[in-house]
């Protein structure tokens, strides 16, 4: 997907805060932002806005030698997130339709960030949030793939989001389908790389790739040919979060994609409001 | 005052808006966008936050040929500003501390911006706004100025704020002193130029006179002969709003600074907490 304008500012507020949690040094700060800038000035020559932003936060790394200014953001995210796993288990096993709420599930925990966490009564925002139903959902279309499917790769996102994931994962299992949960190369922004994958207990339920892409969202130009393999040739494909989304919204393959449009630009290209969540299925076939 | 970092995604934001409001062609919306990265990425040139917000500005204005984006929007300012002024003037009159309570409202007209206008209870929101006090507030060593001073010269900011300014500077009356009220050259942002001094009805109560500077802030450097005069030399000077303290904060003359905090990096040098209002004389010399 084309980078929105919109993306611009964001991107740049958002190194700003990586270089804070970087460093304490202004004037490295400084040096951090003066490049970054220069980067966000030829914008356009970045295919999507996971590209742009990896390239703006690769400066952060740079000029720090920190490889993971998000390392206890993503701790205390996970952490946060592991103590409510037991709630998001009750929650479920409370509903009739648990494929419709697993899918859920995990689609909230691209959301549940420190904000949240926060707060003391984490279970009831939790909930709150939960309760919510889809915008959009292709739910039928995807059990009817569900029965036929052997394999289905998960494309990760956030660090916390993992737990919520493997809610999914667990019911996904009734399917005697094989599942793989693919995270990013290395650390960018908070999102799950394979120690996190690990963190989380993933592990315990699914198999763990690297999708060989350091940008936060799969931009398959820069994936790895055993990522690729399993992208092109798993029957099933869940893409988590606008990073995936924006990567792969024009990537071909039958997809599904599962987030909550938390951004304007994305909500309107999905057709829906902002803040609202999304099972949507991209039926086209790669060309 | 130099650029804080932190000034570069949100005037890039900023300016995206703008393009918004001055024309629905994305194309153009990109051109602009585009332009204004390229200004952005070389922010070091420019001497400090108005001014690079001039240069990103007149982005919108050459490729929308729209002289005025928030023509609209300071209209609108300027009439909700107006229904309240009967308030604000019985609001002051119940009070003891005229002079006080005639600074803190023309403070408060600072941040009185659409977003309360929206508010059903206008009246009420200005009013909690009003009651809270100055976090730094100079007035003692203002009050003993005022005594022998013949001139005061205010340098005005947002076109709502006017109408907000006007009570403080019938106030000023009392005092029979001579007050000459300073606006922006040119329309930038929705800051007053001398047109919406007058549809505010600023003419009835003082001088109105352009900065000679089209910056969203007093930017000493690009100001006209006649302001310079009048800012050297009038007894009493009030700089309104952070755009006119981030050109003036350094400029060395004996400056009464009056505004509310808006940013983290301006409360972080006034030495006040996010939000606070602030009454503050910059006492320095010009060497």
């Amino acid at each position: 997907m084309k980078i929105f304008i919109d993306c611009l500012p964001c991107m740049l507020k958002q190194v700003l805060e990586a270089s804070r949690m970087a460093t304490d040094d202004i004037i490295i700060q400084e040096q951090i932002i003066n490049e970054a800038v220069k980067i966000l000035s030829d914008y356009k020559e970045y295919g999507c806005s996971p590209e742009l932003a990896l390239a703006m936060h690769n400066t952060v790394k740079k000029h720090t030698n920190n490889s993971d200014p998000y390392d206890l953001i993503k701790s205390r995210d996970i952490k946060a997130a592991k103590k409510i796993y037991p709630f998001l288990k009750s929650f479920l096993q409370n509903k009739n339709d648990s494929l419709y709420w697993a899918l859920k599930i995990a689609a909230t925990g691209n959301v549940i960030d420190s904000a949240i966490y926060n707060n003391i009564d984490v279970e009831k925002s939790t909930e709150l949030e939960l309760e919510k139903e889809f915008a959009i959902c292709d739910i039928e279309s995807f059990k009817q793939e569900l029965k036929q499917a052997e394999t289905i790769l998960i494309i990760g996102d956030n660090s916390g989001e993992t737990v919520f994931d493997k809610v999914l994962i667990e019911n996904l299992k009734q399917y005697n389908i094989n599942i793989i949960y693919a995270v990013r190369n290395n650390p960018i922004i908070n999102d799950a790389t394979v120690k996190e994958a690990y963190e989380s207990g993933l592990d315990c339920c699914t198999s763990i790739i690297s999708t060989g892409c350091d940008a936060p969202g799969a931009v398959l130009e820069y994936c790895s040919n055993d990522f690729l393999d399993l992208f092109n040739n798993s029957d099933l494909v869940i893409s988590k979060g606008q990073g995936n989304y924006e990567a792969l919204s024009d990537c071909g393959r039958n997809t599904f994609f599962l987030l909550k449009a938390k951004c304007p630009m994305v909500s309107r290209r999905l057709g829906v409001n902002l803040n609202e969540y999304v099972f949507k299925q991209n039926k086209q076939e790669r060309s």
